[in-house]
């Protein structure tokens, strides 16, 4: 029951901030090609924060798919996470905005680690109110691709100072290796009809 | 369950794609007919996308309720369709603020083509994550209808530059087709209590 | 099953529409008293829309309560009902920005006959679709109300190029006349453990 | 039934009013750190404002839970609350874009009062419709908790006027007491497998 609602809550906020990001795609008033090329940048940012928004949904249906027990730490715990993920349309913006900039793009980078945070936050928070939950617990393991991530994202910051390219390709192959939904859960859940 | 969470974020994002289309109704300054003419194009491209999206809405409804099993790769093939039908506030802002102009028109037309597209993928993605279900798969069938879309959307972005009318001609009337919901599914799931 | 889908997307859709017409309070610059006189009128239309999202959200819970079989007319039925009201924000900002003009008011008073008689249609496709529901049919029984409303609707608008707010007062008298929910379902519905 | 679609809709609402305020944060056109710094003030208010939908999120899932009849009544006490939460993006983007100037920080914490006024007015409607229900009546007790936060808002008003750190400290204070969810519910509610 109170699961139901904590993961109809997430989903409402989640459908919105995917879909708040396009209005960043603001309508061009010329109707040839040339009005369309300033919005490149920002259609490829909207791109990848679609990609991770997705990510972000996809394990969160199957972090709480494997959750049996939630207290109301793991409430606010679930709003932190939801808290970054609002940003995300804000930083996506100004990133697209200024063609991939120096700062906006480690603006950018900081914002992903913070999800990342908060995201392990979220899983270190239902482990221990569903603790006898031993599929979930063993699923989960050490976390080391969790880790990772937030180690890339960190690194990703300074590195755009450097060159922005660089952070970029960070943001995209941690997208296309968090796509493949977290299958720790996924192998050690068994299917349910659904 | 798993179905369920997938419905309920795909629900979100469309009730808000159809939605914030409205908002490409500015309210306009004045207050007589005059004030109102403008948006008459803006008008009838956003009555003409609020059907798309009813009938993917329906379909998609229709489909998932003869669906029983999902798996990763569905929730993808799902998020995937979704990405597309977000851009159709865009790409229909910028076909009724350019009253049809033959570029809008046609980006009009690649954008329902993706949307058909990646909704044929999840169809196949369903059918293959969902193997023993012949019910789904018999009413599927070869789905030529699908297939027509594809084509006629396709015939329909040449033709933009050609007259931009035929175009609209031919997204109208694929959206006439298809507001018959599904009935593919519907004759073969039976009547279930609501 | 089928059911619970419709109501969530119309909750999704109907849940926006609310809030998204608080969009149209658009942030004043200045930090005095002055700053917020124009806002007024706005705010005003504001109360009244919500007044009728709501009214239309509690008759529209009531109605679906009672029903238990629906079909493929059924959710178009609902998409129809769902697009006039997805107008109201667009024709509420318009009379709240002209400070209830004549024009602004008729459209306003277009706009709420229209959702009345898409209301009226649900509630018959509603009605054929699920026939030996005799529960709702009694509970409905002539819809004198829902008939009164679209002849106030349809008065209030040539009375709005008389006086405005003759109009006005209409709307506002229908909205306090519907803000008790649809009694006639709920008394003969039995109350069910929620 | 009837409970799940409350709160759907309320979810849906209270989703949508937590992350439109978020495009209070305008995406800036340069690209340095002197193009973030007047979205500073806006960010804080978006974080306070965030915590207090959170707690009332919070607040609204454990009073539910706990709840066993509806009626009519409490539907329209649940829509007057969420009116009252829908009009904190506007108090908080006036509140953000005036640096809490006097006035903005006064009508922020009347928006606050009326949100508290309002969840009390449903909790009261609810133990009324559910009479029998002696944890929810035992549970809130004499709500000394929602008393103290009406009060507190109230004196916050006046104070804003002398000095608006004052009130800015106390809603701070306030939305960290509530941090901590209505334990008095959760106490007195038994675990529920989630």
């Amino acid at each position: 029951m109170q699961k139901n609602r904590l993961e109809a809550f997430s989903d409402g906020v989640l459908a919105i901030v995917i879909t708040i990001m396009v209005l960043e795609l603001k309508v061009p008033h010329g109707s040839d090609l040339h009005a369309l090329t300033p919005l490149i940048p920002v259609f490829l940012s909207y791109i990848l924060s679609f990609l991770y928004i997705g990510i972000y949904w996809n394990n969160h249906h199957h972090l709480l798919h494997a959750t049996r027990h939630i207290n109301g730490r793991v409430l606010w715990a679930n709003l932190h996470l939801l808290f970054w993920l609002s940003l995300l349309p804000f930083s996506t913006g100004w990133m697209g905005e200024n063609h991939f900039n120096a700062l906006p793009t480690a603006i950018y980078g900081i914002n992903l680690a913070a999800c990342a945070v908060a995201y392990w936050l979220l899983v270190h928070t239902i482990t221990c109110a569903d603790e006898e939950n031993n599929t979930l617990r063993f699923a989960i393991g050490r976390d080391y691709k969790g880790m990772l991530s937030v180690a890339c994202y960190c690194l990703a910051v300074p590195l755009a100072f450097y060159h922005e390219w660089i952070s970029q390709l960070i943001y995209l192959a941690m997208a296309l290796v968090w796509v493949i939904p977290d299958s720790r859960i996924e192998k050690n859940v068994p299917k349910i009809p659904a």
